[in-house]
């Protein structure tokens, strides 16, 4: 899915809700356990409650691959399962991978190419520790994107991130915005910045103020999501705001997709507003 | 493993190679391609070839997971075949991972818990840009190491990590050095510092003295190696010098193993005459 079609997404839903499919199978409904393959259930079930506020999905690849092969078969399950909605819906992988050149495409191969690995996503999310090689990999692929970690919403978050620059003055996730620059563009690259420092955001789109980006950390809370929307929001919006354990597990018994669907909604029509406010 | 035995391991068989299994199913000799399993018989029979020589194998995460659930199939393969060589060669999943704690925990299962994903490596590489919590999930296994990238050996490490930090004077890498002091120790976390850059391992271990380095980079050159051993080895050595290409694609004929155990054994002949003259 490109820049365009995205944008066009959001505009028609009215939504720039992200559902992030963390499913662990521990925390999934019981009555779902007795089925083939549980997660993969799980994640139907949630798809088809959210599809119609919704306009992307990111499956947490480590709650996959923590299963070894059974989790690979639920996700690609998964991707086989949302290709019916590929206009409806743009995919993330979430999976923070980065290595050397020759590595990082393999790791591209792996989310971008269905033919090698059985999945096809719109995008992954890579770490930009080892620089410019380790992401331009990734930027081969037509159509598809790098979201690339800026400023991410842990703790942790801290203890690097914010180092500032002694030459430019600029704090390393402001480094890693500037200097991607030259590895990507708006067309194949998005960022990750945690919905936690939103009142950053203004700051951050002096720097990058057409790419999208992808916020985590939001919850219900209707405050944080305005002031996401205030300081993020550009002309093509430029905001997919993720949404997962609110989402997915807010209700754990056998009603859990039509609560989904009502979390999801209740987003979905702040959103709207928030559209309406300030794009 | 934990450290002691590591380092009796690196005395006994007078070497610290590594032997990266990046395995590329495009790369490996043609008249394996009949095998069952092509990618398996080929690291099997590396690891047969070099298990006098070696102490640590590396599989290269990216080149098993790109081809999907058959690619996992050959590391759990790979795997499950190291079990009996576990006394004789640490592991290491060179997979790059991090994110926030609950995400880092799966990644830790993938990795540490057999019973779990059909694996158990003594190691996992971890990328730092998320800080704390993106790593101490991976410290809560008993004689399971974190080896974190501080330094490291491709062109894009200019990009980022010699970020000059305004406040304490010291280089991203440096403060990756520095702060993760508090999320674990020597007994549980190296780091990557690349061979390429070895005139900074004398200032590198001012800063961490005891901790085992993984070096990647280093091919057949007798030069690279010495000054890495000079400015590198401490009192249990304290290095695992990685190759990957260099030994298990020098020859892609049928005498690949062979080649490969000549390979293995210069470089470890090296590799003892270092431990004599710096340990």
């Amino acid at each position: 899915m490109n820049r365009k079609q995205l944008a066009e997404l959001i505009k028609r839903k009215q939504s720039f809700l992200c559902v992030g499919l963390d499913s662990d199978i521990n925390k999934i409904p019981k009555h779902l356990m007795g089925a083939a393959d549980p997660v993969f259930e799980f994640n139907k079930q949630i798809i088809d409650a959210t599809i119609d506020v919704a306009v992307a999905y990111k499956p947490n690849i480590a709650f996959y691959e923590s299963r070894g092969i059974e989790g690979w078969k639920s996700l690609q399950r998964t991707m086989e399962y949302l290709e019916q909605y590929k206009d409806e819906a743009f995919t993330i992988a979430d999976a923070k991978r980065g290595d050397i050149g020759n590595t990082s495409k393999q790791y591209a191969l792996t989310f971008f190419e269905k033919q090698q690995s059985g999945m096809s996503f719109d995008s992954v999310t890579v770490a930009p520790y080892m620089g410019e090689d380790s992401v331009t990999p990734f930027l081969d692929f037509e159509d598809k994107w790098v979201i690339l970690l800026a400023l991410t919403s842990n703790k942790g978050a801290f203890d690097l991130q914010f180092i500032e620059n002694k030459e430019t003055g600029k704090k390393l996730f402001e480094e890693v915005l500037t200097v991607s620059q030259n590895w990507g563009n708006a067309d194949n690259m998005m960022y990750v910045v945690g919905a936690t420092k939103a009142d950053m955001l203004e700051q951050i789109r002096t720097i990058i103020p057409d790419h999208f980006l992808l916020v985590p950390g939001v919850g219900a809370q209707g405050g944080s999501l305005e002031e996401v929307s205030k300081y993020g929001m550009n002309k093509g919006c430029g905001l997919l705001v993720n949404s997962s354990r609110g989402i997915i597990f807010k209700s754990t018994g056998e009603d859990f997709a039509e609560v989904a669907k009502e979390e999801a909604k209740k987003l979905q029509l702040q959103m709207a507003e928030m559209l309406e406010k300030f794009m």
